[in-house]
């Protein structure tokens, strides 16, 4: 694969000061946020190339190529970077519909309810956090 | 108005080390991505009771009630955590049709295009950057 130019693009992308910026992956067909995560230089690089998403698991300190593990991979249709460079969004199709590693369609899965004067996180698969 | 129950939901959400977690804000009529941007735990608790969003602004240090000084405030629908209680999504009404402080609908306007072997971030309101 013939490199990209890297120079002009990507130093207009803002990491913070651990080098990472923060990436929200929106499904292309259903509009829903599916996740937010973290990229460094290297893997936002990587995910331009490969056309699939590649973050950098702060849990794992390591580069993480969504769906290595599950086969969820995220292909890339569009990228875009916010009016300040300092927050990336990827318009991508999800594969196999599972975005969240708990299995769910996408990780925002818990709204906050209120019954009577009670405030809680709902899990829609059911359980009351 | 009464006091909300603050005791197990706001323990549930983790902020970093500075105190802040990421919100997005999804307009819920387009779906589209409106903005990325920051709370700590007295903006959070006050979007809950105010029912609009206010964030905290790193750049100025300060609480930001959005739409404070351009009208374009944030009416929220629904508030949503995500799966490891590290980032928040808020479905909100965007008041003017505008979350940019640059006037444009929402902050994610600059696409990333290819021109033969050229990478750039195109501007959507025009402009080459």
């Amino acid at each position: 694969m013939k490199p990209l130019n890297t120079g002009n693009w990507l130093a207009q992308v803002h990491f913070n000061e651990q080098g990472l910026i923060p990436v929200i992956a929106q499904d292309m067909t259903s509009k829903e946020i599916l996740m937010m995560a973290w990229m460094n230089q290297a893997s936002l690089q990587e995910t331009v190339e490969l056309g699939q998403a590649v973050y950098w698991s702060r849990s794992r300190g390591r580069r993480w190529h969504k769906g290595e593990e599950s086969g969820h991979f995220q292909n890339i249709k569009e990228i875009l970077l916010d009016c300040d460079g300092d927050t990336i969004l990827l318009i991508v199709e999800q594969v196999g519909g599972i975005a969240c590693h708990t299995g769910a369609p996408n990780c925002f899965f818990q709204p906050l309810v209120k019954d009577s004067d009670d405030l809680h996180w709902q899990n829609r698969f059911g359980e009351k956090n």
